[in-house]
């Protein structure tokens, strides 16, 4: 007779421990296909128990289809229902859970700081409850595909103020972060002919178009941006760029040269992915007009994040598709969900509408500006001073170093770290060995620690 | 000279005016490339205005690339910054703004009605306004890219005692709704081979596979749900099914045939894709064991979602991985940020935590279970009684009610529309054609208007 302690059951239900002790016999075969089961009258006189919890066992053992019910006779084990363990074979074990690297250092240009840092986090928090209380229940609703109307209207009336976009609120996607909009991209695009991304460049873009199945190809920046000729030569369908600041080279990509690639464009039916990432952190001079807004009717996609203006853990992009795009779109993808919760949509739409964004953006820009300007007097105040050249310092949140070294960049990357200095290479962004970009530092400012500054900066020039 | 009514220039600056000017006329050819300019001083006389507000414009085009400035020449009109309008064909306008149809019906299955009711919208917003001021400005940072880690102990802890998966936190990645991680799992599993999806089967899994450039192959679908053999047959790596309550069929999978198709993955390099969409909600005996909890070491990739049992605006859905792909899923994916918001995911771990998500279940399987019994009571009472049968009633938020008619199930649906009637056939996902499952009704019974259903069906059946 089955014996089972029903006292083990821990938190579980009579029937239920019950219920799991005869189905493990009958995986691991300890009862074999064909084998009758005890009567439940019997089994629970056995197990002191009610006959109520043998049945509700059998029962659920029979709704799955563990044992069968043949009338009259009682139960017996089914055919098939013993496990024949599937042999994984023992690879590499998980990852240690939130494996995050805790050391400290002298100088780190990779972290990038506490990138909210300024942040309005009272104002933010006072429109989400605003929202809680007014809207209601009506959060509960899911948006439209392509996000909230409200939100989408404040996006445009920035655009068009800020960036001199016209776009209707129709051409706006709201997404979950722009490596998501990179993948709708690729659905919305297709996957034929190649792509072509700026090398140096941001890589990730790059990254999820691969793994998205599209074959990329690396397109060289110049001091004027991506080059025409090689964007023509690569035989590219999408192009994909930074042109109002170019990342890592801090470029800005002169008129005529987008007046080319627009033509180019235009030509065949190609696409320029237009990646204004960082187009709110410009120092001197107004911001510079998109491709968008120079042809506002041509095969430009244009995208923007706020998460890197406001916070990292708001995942909030947009993207803004050209008018002959829409019913494409809306046919081959409109059946996706929105993927940003109706809260964070409204409460944004309200920051945007009643100006806190653009007080943000200014304090945040006076913020940078000071500590750009620090972390530039410390390096002229330094030893490095006769060593180096600054580019690309008047706008976006790094600008580059050139150094006086004799040393390859993986060399002194290494000798670095080893003396508790985290560097950031240009080569490192670049696709293609490129000897002229070579000894350059990408230096991410927010993240420098001023006090320790001038330590790290003698540390250094040593190892040049 | 160049004239411009300065008085014109709106809400902008007039040194900003002045520059949009001249831009325009560059860009549409009135001043041709190298033409020169006026000397400031003369401009600025001539339009009655200051020269710093000249300087400051011809700066601004001078850093976009528009003039050139010459050594004590003058600023000159740059080469190739006039446009030649790209030509682009005028296509397709776009759809309009929020085309919801606002038919109202008599009865609509398809509409599912408000999905979010019942839902404790004060308690949810309790603890929102609870996590805002306790986590603070830590809400800002962001989680891990597979979600906070609070969230993925409470859903593992749940996964436990629910549905009998022993999951560690590490193997959980939280994303922005099933759809999103349809989309990471194609990035993950790879497009070579084929999917096998369901026929009829939740049409949307295979939407997005297919636009992801993943060839899809139906799978028929039995009383016991996807049939093994044909499986085999297809030749497929991987396998997307819904053992647990088919859709639509509503379809329990027996424990012999999900050791068939276990077996059947363990013996090449294949995957099953286990969708527990709706488990939440089965009205007799207990869960069914999930594909994941026989074989937890097995290729099974188990999934469910919040935001059907929670709220449709609330995109949180997750995916439990086998530990032996987790250091690949890290190195592949491990880069994306999390797509669902740092405040969301710690309101959804307290509101597991604390219970309410299990209170929030237990009531609404009272609710549906209830509104499905007047829905099954009033087909009963009215003349459609003697024309119809129903199954799978025993789980999940719909059931299937076969029809007897002569008609076929276009003409049927039609004739339906034009009398009021929205309603869903089975038919509709099929991939392939199967005479066997027309005549099907799949009723969604939370969204059926109870006071009018009497009336629809009294339509319905004239209709037969």
């Amino acid at each position: 007779m089955l014996t089972y302690d029903l006292e083990r059951r821990g938190c579980l239900t009579r029937y239920e421990y019950l219920y799991r002790c005869v189905r493990e016999d009958i995986v691991l075969g300890r009862l074999a296909a064909g084998e009758r089961l005890p009567s439940r009258r019997a089994l629970a006189a056995h197990l002191g128990t009610a006959v109520g919890t043998v049945e509700n066992a059998y029962a659920q053992l029979e709704a799955e289809g563990y044992v069968e019910a043949r009338e009259r006779r009682g139960y017996f084990v089914a055919a098939g229902a013993m496990e024949s363990r599937p042999q994984v074979p023992e690879r590499e074990l998980a990852p240690p859970e939130e494996a995050e690297s805790d050391r400290t250092w002298l100088l780190d240009l990779k972290g990038g700081g506490n990138r909210a840092e300024g942040f309005p986090f009272s104002v933010w928090a006072k429109l989400m409850r605003r929202t809680l209380s007014e809207r209601g229940e009506a959060l509960l609703q899911a948006t439209a595909h392509n996000g909230a109307v409200e939100l989408r209207r404040a996006i445009a009336r920035r655009l068009y103020q800020q960036r001199g976009i016209a776009a209707r609120p129709a051409q706006i996607v709201v997404g979950a972060g722009t490596e998501y909009l990179y993948n709708l991209l690729v659905q919305l695009l297709g996957r034929e002919g190649r792509f072509g991304v700026e090398d140096p460049g941001y890589s990730k873009a790059a990254r999820i178009y691969r793994i998205n199945g599209v074959q990329t190809v690396p397109i060289p920046v110049d001091g004027k941006g991506a080059v025409p000729q090689a964007v023509q030569a690569a035989d590219v369908r999408v192009l994909h760029i930074s042109p109002n600041h170019q990342f890592p080279t801090g470029t800005v990509m002169p008129i005529a040269r987008r007046q080319a690639l627009l033509r180019w464009a235009a030509e065949g039916a190609r696409y320029i992915i237009e990646d204004d990432y960082d187009s709110e952190f410009r120092f001197t001079g107004r911001p510079i007009p998109t491709l968008q807004s120079i042809s506002p009717e041509g095969p430009v996609i244009y995208m923007n994040t706020f998460s890197r203006s406001l916070a990292p853990s708001l995942r909030i992009s947009y993207m803004v598709l050209p008018v002959h795009m829409l019913a494409d779109y809306q046919q081959r993808l409109g059946f996706y969900s929105c993927t940003v919760p109706a809260m964070e949509q409204y409460t944004l739409a309200r920051f945007l509408d009643e100006g806190h964004f653009d007080s943000h953006l200014s304090r945040m820009k006076v913020f940078y500006r000071s500590r750009r300007d620090a972390v530039l007097e410390a390096i002229q105040a330094s030893p490095l001073a006769g060593r180096c050249q600054v580019y690309g310092q008047n706008a976006g949140l790094h600008f580059l170093l050139k150094l006086d070294t004799g040393r390859d960049d993986r060399t002194l990357a290494r000798l670095a770290e080893e003396n508790g200095l985290r560097l950031s290479f240009l080569s490192e962004y670049c696709l293609e060995t490129n000897d002229a970009l070579s000894h350059t530092l990408v230096v991410h400012y927010p993240g420098a620690d001023l006090e320790r500054l001038k330590q790290a900066l003698a540390v250094l020039v040593q190892l040049l």
